[in-house]
């Protein structure tokens, strides 16, 4: 068993969790949240709000791997930039700590939780219920993603395609 | 006068110039580099190495300002992802210590050091050039930029447009 950060980037909504687990077997859920930060104050402060609660969790629990959606383009360029921003954050911090960084695609981790890439965010809350032994689903969808992403690290779901971390 | 530094954001390679300028006056060099990663480290290395290059200057120079290129969506999906993702760290770094933190477009910097917003990158470094009473043209480019992004922060290029820093 191994204690991971899953983290679901972000610099409105950012999704984490900590979670114990081995492949194949349920996890157990030891922290999960959404940091979210004021769009109305400036990035800075923004990054520094979300970057303290990370570090916060990265003390608080015997993290041994962070696991990371990866950054993809999407329709809106600005909410992009605000997912590279802190993912760019996540690799300075867990860097600082020595811990490892994996990434996986939204497809790797939907994959990996309900065994096919295209679930919707429904299936994948309800897979990660039932692999955590939760009484109810992790909301918003960005926490349940975070442990999805954690489990999707945990399970090491295809390590050929988390060997080269950017 | 005050003391800006100016940043090319990149994972490959980050511009840097440290200089003390203010509106309409020529400036004054005090430091100017390439910081450049190496590619086949991992990302969370190379982040690590670019924030302790970022993290020397702001100790080393009496920094009242950081101005950054804002970053934009271009063709090289890999590459824009490099350049948010040290656009975070900066941001991270900065506000640690406080400090207030611009966005300027390139269109912006262009226009702020040469007087028009299509200038090539020869004409930015040639007036780089004069405008610091420099010997030799800055080299490679993404020096000079720092320079002239600094600069249009110094001139106070159009302060409207800086207002909100994201």
């Amino acid at each position: 068993m191994s204690v991971i950060l899953g983290i679901d980037p972000g610099l409105t909504r950012c999704g984490v969790a900590v979670i114990e687990a081995s492949p194949g077997r349920t996890g157990v859920m030891h922290f999960v949240d959404v940091i979210k930060s004021d769009p109305n104050i400036s990035t800075g402060e923004r990054i520094g709000m979300v970057a303290e609660s990370l570090n916060t969790l990265l003390s608080q629990y015997p993290i041994e791997a962070v696991a990371l959606e990866r950054v993809f383009s999407q329709a809106n360029v600005r909410s992009v930039m605000g997912v590279a921003q802190i993912s760019g954050v996540v690799f300075y911090l867990a860097n600082q700590k020595k811990l490892p960084i994996s990434l996986y695609t939204p497809t790797q981790v939907k994959k990996a939780v309900t065994g096919h890439g295209r679930a919707t965010k429904q299936q994948v809350g309800s897979m990660v219920m039932k692999l955590f032994n939760l009484a109810e689903m992790p909301k918003p969808a960005d926490a349940a993603d975070a442990l999805a992403i954690a489990l999707c690290h945990a399970w090491n779901f295809n390590p050929a395609l988390t060997r080269k971390m950017d």
